[in-house]
């Protein structure tokens, strides 16, 4: 089902900045066991995002309503749910007025079927050539400008390789081309910095909340290629794919590791 | 009128990859006495776009004959044509298995009426606070990824400036959110380098060419705010705007100079 500013279709105009532009923002909701995962914090990312780039979205109350017809209408009840919202339809030219009232897109989409291993064993990753660029405005939302991504996402086709990582033009581990990192180095939790670079995913902050619930030390930190090279355990995680140990960086190989199995547990168990 | 993949409408698939993720290029083309201007090089370009990007355009020849479509159309024969290419429709994720065909949008628009004065005596820039990221790969191709220029062309409303100049990170001079830049120093051209962050614009090159034929001395480098701030003459250019002298930026004035009024007129009379 695809839900545009209320109305069943699934077209919109040329004209939309969204499309022009990627004058926008978008979130991917895992809706699971009758429920959509995490949707109040979705919603909260989704509309600091609008306020970032001085979208006027008002229509939040509007949103929660289509998002409930959307999820009623689901067969099966494992689906994800991207919502994008976008500037509206505009005059061409970057300048906008902000008469545009913005564009609400809601779908839903079929699940993706990973094997069941990569929760247990764990995932292969490699490296991604593509870098990418800091912009300490653009950081940490969720926006629609994800060419870094494509590009990188597109170095590779093994099916046996689910994610790459990204890196800063300093070389700094920033993410996963979909996915947050986490660390653990002699016992404590690390995951980058997303202020100039990267997504501050909705599964990240849950994770940092996991896992300071319990005790354990997370940090935001630059992490270095070496520092990723000596870590204890590496995992990946986002919303839709909970979190996945990482068991080798190219030929690097690394434990499915005790805080990692810790952490999925208590993802597990949480009430989302 | 607006063809998409041939037929006309104005709606596209909201699984487009070109609003899910950018994942496309644009021209935009000066359409004025009965001839698209500089036709060729906006193509060459398009396609040199998408082969940065690796989407599989090979619809040239089918895109030369909608364009004619569109051109016979327009009643009024000075307009603006757009050209959007995305990688086209695909399922969700970032991976693309490249049996997408790429989504061809034309569509004309009303040639936008800038004051004659803007030729003559020039106009009155500002500096933009959001920065251009700097980015390689992206760097020159005219990407559907514009969110920075937005951000920087909504840092202000006031009709009398009608455009503001970008810097990069270390603050050296990149270009305008709409056009790119020339100065003038001791009687030679410089523009900037586009190679990490800006767009080789078409006009950009053109003004190199009508430049280099003429025997003036033009050089692509790095170009800082001070030099900007001592230059005997600066301008800017676009397809649609053609150039522009800037008699101030900020309240530093500049002149309409020779070299500025000379390339104005070799422009004019050269063939488009």
């Amino acid at each position: 089902m695809v839900l545009i500013n209320g109305k069943t279709g699934d077209k919109i105009s040329i004209q939309d900045r969204g499309l022009q532009y990627g004058d926008g923002v978008f979130e991917t909701i895992a809706h699971r066991n009758n429920k959509a995962e995490f949707l109040e914090q979705h919603l909260s990312r989704l509309i600091e995002g609008c306020k970032v780039l001085s979208i006027a979205f008002e229509q939040i109350e509007t949103l929660r309503e289509e998002l409930e017809r959307v999820f009623q209408s689901l067969e099966d009840q494992t689906a994800v749910i991207k919502i994008i919202i976008t500037r509206g339809t505009g005059r061409r030219g970057y300048f906008s007025d902000n008469t545009e009232i913005p564009t609400r897109i809601i779908s839903s989409h079929p699940f993706p079927s990973h094997p069941e291993q990569y929760q247990t064993e764990g995932v292969l990753l490699r490296f991604c050539e593509q870098t990418l660029s800091t912009n300490s405005r653009l950081a940490s939302i969720k926006h629609l400008n994800r060419l870094e991504q494509v590009l990188a996402r597109n170095e590779w086709d093994d099916p046996d390789i689910p994610e790459g990582i990204m890196s800063d033009d300093e070389d700094n581990i920033i993410e996963g081309t979909m996915s947050n990192i986490f660390i653990v180095e002699e016992g404590k939790l690390f995951t980058p910095v997303v202020t100039r670079a990267g997504i501050a995913g909705v599964m990240r902050a849950q994770v940092i909340q996991l896992a300071t619930r319990s005790g354990l030390s997370v940090q935001e930190r630059t992490i270095t290629r070496r520092q990723l090279a000596e870590a204890e355990e590496v995992f990946v995680c986002n919303s839709i794919i909970g979190i996945w140990p990482v068991y080798a960086i190219s030929n690097k190989m690394y434990p499915v590791g005790f805080i990692t199995q810790f952490l999925q547990k208590a993802l597990a168990e949480c009430d989302k």
